[in-house]
């Protein structure tokens, strides 16, 4: 036998069950494969054998799976451990790979995920194994290094320029005098706060001020800013970064930060923080929106770019595989703005996990309140195109998940 | 000559464009108007003679505007004095109705708007004017008395049913313990928090609790529902109105309630200061999102049928200005709830200002915590079909409004 391994693991997106149908594609028509098994909740999955058989799965099903958001096969925040504190977990890990016959393992994820499958891949060279591991990049985030953009960004980026236009309409409707703060997620990396800049056009430049976490976010300035955009506007919309930091490096929040296990900051709370201060200290009406999880889940709206080139991804990483590679990412390319055009490449994940891909500070103006051209460039691309769904009693008729509702 | 006037006021929602252009096609085809004038930012636009003519909008342009967001003639928060308080500002507004040879005004609004136009046709009334005033019903909150349902809810409930289905899919992935908590809109009436319930299906119960600002908030019992469902479930997700209050009628709400000029409490934070309650007392990971302004202005994923009704009732109010009616609102009655099917009527505004519909106490569940299967019955139908709406780059085009944002 011959079979494969696919998991899912860290934050869900609206375009990472299109990676999944790319890997179950690829493998199914290679005809190399004999199985697919599904790991539920990443690899704590593989380690209870929790797996879930995905080789019957039919066009019609794959066709809905790859529009439906979050992880298909569930997600996990496992650490895995480095190979200097004890290989007891790999071995573990191996074992029941070879119990299932397993020569290629799958892992569709974000940075801690490449840190995971890239120990894997590390182990298995050293113990002189033939089976093959891939990462298959996702993350809203868009901040793994040398992949030109992330699966499940151009999604997000399209919900939150789309939320921002629809905001730019709710917003225009009165004559006071009004302050919006649109916090944004992406932690350290700047480049989904950046997408509100897709929302400007012809009638509307909201937000006309955008902050991201690369430059250091000063709280005066932030109000002179503001003060300066209401002497010629009175509906003035600010894009603000969860992530943003004063120049000792301090979140700008309003509750303190508490980190995860990889030692992340959980941010919320620096839109909210924002609004106090703009309703003190220039005494207006000022509101504050957080995005929320509806950036990454909001699968409805999402990018056809991003949703393809996902499922393309996922492709890739079955057929790089199949041609011996292991401890590698495939990766997109860009070889032009407009045309937008790309190339696929091998990376290695050694070259990859645990390193971080924030905004040139060459894209982000010199004022550091807004993004230049060459972002907008950048992301408008990969915004583009409608994914049609099937709708049932008036909402969007997602792929079932009882195996991880328990219904 | 012989002409009307249209404009729009309150909250904005994803359908009021679409009961303006109601309006103006009503007014069209009857061919018995001269001219259309839209009043900017409702009848502040008519005092300060704000008026953009209308008449020569061609059909693209109209289909455009009904799928837009928000007002695309502005609103205002002005309240109109009582007529006991003086007849200044009414002998004002007349004085220039008859200049611009207004036969008709149309008011497209919520409870204050309504309120607005009543005063207007009783000052009429006393005067001996003929001029015909007419209420077009809007509001997403779904508070306006003796119409079955007000234009804005349906595409608001789909947005809220939507949002909970894809957070359904969002927070199923991980195998920790979890609570989310979801705060929705509505003021003092819960059928936006009820529309919550629509997300259930085969696959999942998302959201377990559901509570209405129409009964008393018990934050033990809350606490106690929690801990129940958690016993069941590992991930459990809770739908709670902006609007609830404890047994003395004070807001669930960690800032202190603000009034706006019709004295109603601006309300936030109630999905906070749970947040804070669950984990402070069950220590659990728990979160809190708040739908905000997307749920009103969300206009990409409008339901067909309110889009289409809301039409419907802008046409009606010409249909029935024409007969002779003043003082009045298009109403819908409904006739059965599958098949879905309703009449039109009319209802006087004396009837309807300044009065609020709650959901019955007979469609909420003993338990105070979830609505019952006669409310599920009701709302089903109000988010069916979806609108078509042209993109460009990425994004929906929704009709320009440099009128609006000076641009």
């Amino acid at each position: 036998m011959n079979n494969i391994i696919v998991a899912q693991s860290g934050g869900p997106t609206a375009a990472i069950n299109a990676s999944l149908v790319g890997v179950i594609r690829g493998a199914k028509n290679s005809n190399r494969y004999d199985n697919i098994y599904g790991a539920l909740h990443g690899i704590s999955g593989v380690m209870n054998e929790d797996f879930i058989d995905l080789t019957q799965l039919g066009e019609e099903e794959l066709n809905k799976i790859y529009y439906t958001p979050a992880c298909y096969l569930g997600s996990c925040r496992y650490k895995m451990p480095s190979l200097d504190e004890g290989t007891e977990v790999f071995e573990k890990v191996f074992e029941i790979l070879r119990k299932k016959e397993v020569s290629a393992f799958f892992y569709i994820g974000g940075n801690d995920s490449m840190d995971t499958i890239s120990k894997l891949a590390a182990y298995g060279k050293k113990i002189g194994s033939d089976i093959k591991f891939a990462g298959v990049p996702k993350t809203i985030d868009n901040d793994l290094v040398m992949i030109d953009h992330t699966p499940g960004y151009g999604s997000a980026a399209k919900f939150i320029a789309q939320s921002m236009l629809e905001m730019a309409h709710d917003t225009a409707i009165y004559e006071v005098q009004c302050v919006t703060i649109v916090e944004i997620m992406g932690r350290n990396a700047g480049w989904l706060t950046a997408a509100a800049a897709l929302a400007r056009n012809e009638y509307s430049d909201i937000p006309q001020l955008i902050y991201l976490p690369e430059v250091p976010f000063d709280i005066d300035r932030f109000v002179e800013d503001v003060r300066e955009e209401l002497k010629k506007t009175r509906n003035v919309v600010v894009a603000v970064s969860e992530g943003i930091k004063n120049a000792d490096g301090e979140y700008i929040s309003a509750t303190s930060a508490v980190s995860d296990k990889f030692g992340h900051a959980q941010l919320s709370g620096a839109g909210k923080c924002l609004e106090g201060i703009i309703k003190d200290r220039l005494n207006i009406k000022c509101r504050s929106v957080e995005l929320n999880i509806l950036q990454r889940a909001a699968a409805h709206s999402a990018s056809k770019t991003d949703l393809d080139e996902s499922l393309s991804l996922g492709e890739k990483a079955v057929e790089y595989a199949l041609e011996g590679n292991s401890g590698f990412m495939p990766l997109l390319v860009r070889t032009s703005d407009e045309p937008y055009a790309y190339s696929y490449e091998i990376g290695m994940l050694s070259d990859i996990a645990n390193k971080e891909k924030q905004v040139p500070t060459e894209w982000i103006t010199e004022s550091q309140n807004d993004v230049k051209p060459e972002l907008v460039s950048y992301m408008k691309p990969l915004i583009l195109g409608e994914v049609s769904i099937e709708y049932k009693n008036g909402l969007p008729s997602y792929m079932e998940i009882p195996h991880l509702t328990g219904k």
